[in-house]
């Protein structure tokens, strides 16, 4: 009997929104994996790490943080053939993933290796988009609207064809992207109807109108467009009872 | 005091993908109002049915299921009118969504008239369009994907000109639309790149190429469409070990 690789998504950082599926698999699996930045902690492990235990066999996957694709090839390879050897001797392997795995996920270059010899399951997870939403304290997307997710790579072209055609557009992966972006939005006068949220759900968490940030993002940041809704930004955050939006 | 208003996002389908916290904040609340059908059961009830205190109060929401806007105005009105006595008298109120609350969800329509008068939290939760990525077994987007979400009772055009501009797209909301939808992917040349799921992570789910359905579909049922994946919806379902791909 070989072991079952499991990918797990973990939610946007704060360890509650972990599903209770995901933290059965995590409590009981003998082999936990997870991306490591070459310099730094692990991210996806500080969300879990209050729920590890002590007797698991931990396998940082240290992905180099460049832009060219071969060094991650080669780190991938490297995993996939570490990671099946604890699998064809009948250990479990849990892989964490922030978010959703399957959601811009790094999970896809394990799959891609590892589904078609192994048992693999898939346990979705809680996105940051919908946190950030839930942090913002405004539906993303409601009745009949078109929600689009762009990454913040793209091309301004790319980027305000979709905005055009959209009524609420999350982009994603902002990092470097940052003042690009945001001038971009001004241009296309949708600025005034955008959040700018970080680090959502954690402590840290930053969560403002775009126009009010001038400083540059870090990666795990994105900024939620509701077209229209100007008005409501302007007077964001809403006032409830005790603002209790964030989660 | 005044009590909180929670809602809570509680997945798709499966009582595992509720988080720690929405399980948490379900199982202390004294309140628990959740959407129901003027004939039938809760879903988004019978999701939690396991977690369900016996000395709470439940209060059900009946929407009737038509398309007029007003009835469900009215039914609106009542349930904030009944649920604020509630949060008056101190107590909390969770009111049950099923995927996420923010992610095209009813809730918006209580929040709308409380989140102002008391302290209101959202919990993001897990949405069916994560779990039907998972249940395929193939990464929704990755890298530089734009992913739009796309309800079904869009017309032709408004969905074909979303299609041609994404990479991956996701039809929600199919119910009565599914055979017209079905008609457009086909003459996108589109059909062959689609897979069809219905309930989601529940014990009777389905998930299927979409050329292989030939029936009407349920109003929980959705299109995910993977441009340029001809050949592997294909050769669909990805043959794994065990072929564990669904949650």
């Amino acid at each position: 009997m070989t072991g079952t690789l499991y990918g797990l998504g973990i939610g946007p950082g704060d360890p509650e929104l972990l599903t209770l599926k995901a933290h059965r698999i995590l409590v009981a699996a003998p082999v936990v994996a997870y991306p490591q930045p070459d310099t730094g902690p692990s991210f996806a492990r500080s969300i879990v790490s209050e729920y590890f235990r002590e007797d698991r066999f931990e396998y940082p996957i240290v992905v180099p943080m460049r832009t060219e694709r071969f060094p991650a090839k080669a780190v991938y390879d490297a995993a996939a053939r570490d990671l099946s050897a604890h699998l064809d001797e009948g250990r479990d392997v849990a892989v964490l993933c922030e978010g959703d795995p399957f959601f811009y996920g790094s999970f896809m270059y394990l799959y891609e290796r590892l589904a078609q010899r192994y048992p693999c399951e898939v346990v979705p997870g809680v996105s940051s988009v919908m946190a950030g939403a839930a942090a913002l304290g405004r539906p993303l997307a409601a009745r009949n609207d078109v929600l689009t997710i762009v990454p913040g790579p793209l091309s301004d072209e790319e980027i305000a064809a979709r905005l055009t055609i959209s009524d609420a557009v999350a982009i994603i992966k902002i990092g470097r992207h940052f003042s690009r972006i945001k001038r971009l939005l001004e241009e296309m006068n949708l600025a005034g109807c955008a959040g700018y949220l970080e680090r959502v759900t954690l402590a840290e968490e930053r969560v403002t109108p775009l126009a009010e940030v001038t400083t540059d993002a870090p990666y795990f940041s994105m900024i939620l467009i509701y077209k229209g809704a100007e008005d409501w930004v302007a007077s964001w955050p809403v006032k409830s009872g005790e603002r209790a939006h964030v989660c």
